[in-house]
């Protein structure tokens, strides 16, 4: 085989655009002829017309498996762009998108010149809500499973049951866009312009207790090449797609992917059994996943030592030395990255050095826990003194010595971030302080150019792969009636790597008549955050406590509280 | 070996920067964070702080051999690019370079924000005087071997004895570049803000009988992404550099291979035994090389079976089956890619389809000979109507259907492309119609949407790599006082690929003075071509004819000329 793939597929003659179809959008009128626009629709295109007939997208575990060649993917990328645009969408409109791992849709919201807006399908409907305002979306694509969080949406939905048959309103939808084009094919689509227009809105749960829109531009054609050269992607490659397409866009893989010619296969959910089953009888060479899904994946009964190499990327938190010696002795090889929202993915890379081949395991894995490097396209990542340190004001950020042991702030800048926070200059002036971006993750710089992140944001908890804010959630613990003042940090957890912990002083009023009961208080204030948090960011634990530890001027010792969390 | 080397590769710490070195120039002011001008440059800085130790380039066959691992390389650009800015070099001048595989000096020109301009070592003294006039060069760094060709220049002229030792006069200039940094290091060098400034000027043989400067711009650094995935450049790979840096700039490999941590072998001379001696021991992994190099790789005495795989770029014209097998045979695996200095190197390729495998090898190599589709970032690969047939006039350029039959111009666009002919508006403009650039190369276009050219330019042989242009060449030859008319094509040659032959209509007055004298003619006029041409476009053969076949409007049947060589 030289290709990769579900053994059995072979593509289907139905809606196979003739041999001679032209895979070209129309070029946009008065540029030079050296300048041509940079958008990550056109390699999707370039793989429709180079190997029309390679497998690009299975999706096995539903009803009707569907197995789409490049040649049938384009099309439908290109029928949902009619339908986007028929359906009244104009060039720099949002549309959103809420579903488990419905990537396509990232391609044909490019070919109308729309903005994708992906949410988080594990947001509550007030969260929800407030995205699709605050984006201004003018249609939302959402999928049969998250209809609940568009109830009462006052623009159109358009809803797929993904089952891509005849009926299924998603694929009407398509149908309509198909017939609408008129055959116009892709020249009756033109290439935005400016590739500084805008691509992505994705939003991240912020520090101020709503999520902020991180918009980016079409120039994140340039981020497609950190995927590609920094794990290989190539024709031969069978990426099976953990990582939600929600997250930063899925870091953009959806059109690395097709730069490289490989194939993808997307799942419903992420189910050990399921993965595994792909990893050991599809071919699979890549997939990306937190550590809280790669300890999942190598306790899963399933697991077993693979026949071939598999490539790991992991971002989210650092693997711990017990993590990468349990991937290696399956096949698998861990490639740490970091990253954010505000970068779509991934920004830095541990690159292996060929000195730590002598180490022993224990202090390769620490030199292979550092966040590395930042990739050819990210450019700059640096550690600075954190604001207060007064280094901000005159513009001018200074740089932490390289010394492995001064802790500063990791700042970053370059072409595959975002341009600003959409609608939200306050926020984009705060981030954007003396010109680089503020990710708010502490971390050391070493003597040879790496980064090391000593703690993944004071208020941030990540927890299966997702961000929690810790002081956004602690605001909603303290609507609760009885709470005087509550604090949430993040506690290690054995499945999830960490979950919030919250100490709560009660109110005088209250404190007798909980007295003896904390245990029932802590299921109340349960109960009260499920109405209000996402699963993930609820409290696992709740600890009544006389007082929180404070600094003279009032603020709280959240490194008391850690330390404290940590000897439990 | 995690990276392969010449086995005794160990960095010297001589002048190796500290280890907390800051690689990164200074960022321009006045832009967005998100904005981050694209430079070619950027990645041996990088390559020099993620694989400081690493072997980035070997020079072993001189005298004293030279390995330079990449931040021994990086602070050798840097001196450079001091020497170039202490010397005057203001942003935008023109430097030109004269040796046969000189590369390293590419990096150092952009980090003095200058213009490369390589001059091919085989032009005759009077080309290199039209191009050094014509680029406004501001000074020229050359080779020992090539000092005659830049005798009477009017700027500074930096000689290198390609020593790399003490009172080697380009030695002593790099040293004079370090003192004059002052230890500023990268820091006091400042980024390119406008990634559409100049960064290559490349010489091509013009039409019109002047060489054509080709002025490329830092978006070139999107050429480097061609290389880098094309042909799977990473960390592992070893390239021996055959292809001369002057062709087009090397490719651009001379970034794409920093880009990829690579390493390389430079060599003064393509000889047979050298290069097998590196493919057999120094675990050479790439080279490029057009046909003939390939054919006389395969004839070569030391030629023996690979028991590593090593990857064959091949430009310039299509392989033969014949070529294809043998190269097979000794585990050299080809590519074949296709451009124009135009495009700084190739701007197609030749992709492999599963289905060719159940061909027979014959059947195969047809379709490996296909020029191909276009690389990701080299955008459109068109086959239009020529411009004589009227197309043209209106702007509007048609595509020759895509039956694998009729024949076309091809033509293309993107961001690999030169911006225009330097000083030379009207060459522009010719080229320039219908906003695509036109490449003069006939071709068919194949129903996938692949290219297949018929013929490599009416008026151009490409001998050994070189390209010869036909018209030129005939207009050179028709100064000889004996000559009334005459025409030049190329014919097959067994070490050269092409060679030219001439066909000459003698002066009435000289024609007795020739008869039966032929071979004499011949040997006089070959003699007055070597003082007006460079040793690859001199014809091997002379044809005295008593008239050259016409139309009826008077042009010369070249058609009917090459019929007849091919029966030879």
């Amino acid at each position: 085989m030289p290709f990769p793939g579900i053994e059995d597929f072979r593509p289907t003659p139905d809606s196979i655009p003739p041999p001679n179809a032209l895979y070209r959008l129309k070029h946009p009128e008065g540029l030079p002829v050296h300048i041509y626009p940079l958008n990550p629709l056109d390699f999707v295109l370039r793989a429709a017309q180079i190997y029309p007939d390679k497998l690009a997208v299975a999706h096995p575990d539903v009803e009707r498996p569907a197995y789409y060649s490049y040649a049938v993917w384009a099309q439908r990328i290109q029928n949902l762009a009619y339908a986007l645009i028929r359906a009244g969408i104009q060039p720099g409109d949002r549309v959103a998108v809420i579903a488990p791992n419905w990537f396509y849709v990232h391609h044909g919201v490019f070919a109308a010149r729309a903005i994708l807006t992906p949410v988080n399908t594990r947001l509550t409907k007030p969260e929800v809500d407030y995205i699709l305002d605050h984006s201004g979306s003018k249609l939302i694509l959402v999928d049969h499973e998250y209809t609940h969080l568009v109830k009462g949406a006052k623009v159109l939905v358009i809803i797929s049951n993904d089952t891509g048959r005849i009926g299924d309103p998603y694929e009407e939808f398509l149908s309509n866009g198909r017939r609408f084009s008129q055959e116009k094919g892709w020249q009756g689509l033109v290439t935005e312009k400016d590739e500084d227009a805008g691509a992505c809105l994705c939003y991240t749960s912020g520090t101020t207790g709503r999520p902020k829109g991180v918009l980016t531009t079409l120039r994140i054609n340039l981020s497609v090449v950190r995927a590609v050269s920094s794990v290989a992607l190539n024709s031969k490659v069978m990426v099976v797609r953990i990582l939600p397409m929600f997250h930063a866009a899925g870091w953009t893989y959806p059109w690395a992917i097709t730069f490289a010619f490989a194939s993808q296969i997307t799942l419903r959910t992420v189910s050990y059994p399921h993965i595994w089953n792909h990893l050991l009888h599809s071919n699979v060479s890549h997939y990306c996943g937190a550590p809280t899904v790669q300890i999942g994946l190598v306790n899963a009964p399933e697991a077993k030592p693979l026949e071939r190499p598999v490539s790991a990327i992991i971002a989210g938190s650092a693997p711990t030395a017990h993590l990468i010696g349990e991937l290696e002795k399956r096949g698998i090889q861990p490639v740490h990255v970091y990253g954010l929202t505000y970068t779509l993915g991934p920004f830095t890379r541990n690159y292996f050095q060929p000195a730590w081949q002598h180490l022993s395991h224990e202090e390769r894995s620490k030199m292979r826990a550092r966040q590395g490097h930042s990739f050819a396209t990210a450019q700059e990542a640096r550690v600075v003194y954190a604001s207060e340190e007064g280094n901000v004001s005159d513009g001018e950020l200074k740089d932490v010595p390289k010394d492995g042991k001064t802790i500063g702030e990791v700042v970053t800048r370059g072409n595959i971030g975002e341009t600003f926070y959409f609608r939200d200059p306050e926020a984009t002036r705060k981030a954007f302080q003396g010109n680089h971006f503020h990710s708010g993750d502490l971390a050391i710089w070493h003597p040879d150019g790496s980064i090391g992140i000593v703690d993944r944001s004071k208020d941030i908890i990540i927890s299966g792969g997702e961000t929690d804010n810790a002081l956004q959630n602690a605001s909603k613990l303290a609507e609760h009636p009885d709470v005087l003042e509550v604090s949430v940090v993040g506690r290690p957890h054995p499945k999830w790597g960490e979950r919030a912990m919250a100490f709560v002083v009660l109110r005088g009023e209250v404190i007798e008549q909980w007295a003896k009961k904390h245990d029932k208080f802590a299921e109340d204030l349960k109960q009260h955050a499920r109405s209000r948090l996402p699963g993930f960011a609820c409290p696992e634990w709740v600890e009544v406590v006389p007082e929180l530890p404070k600094t003279s001027t009032g603020k709280i010792l959240k490194t008391q509280l850690r330390k404290y969390v940590a000897k439990l």
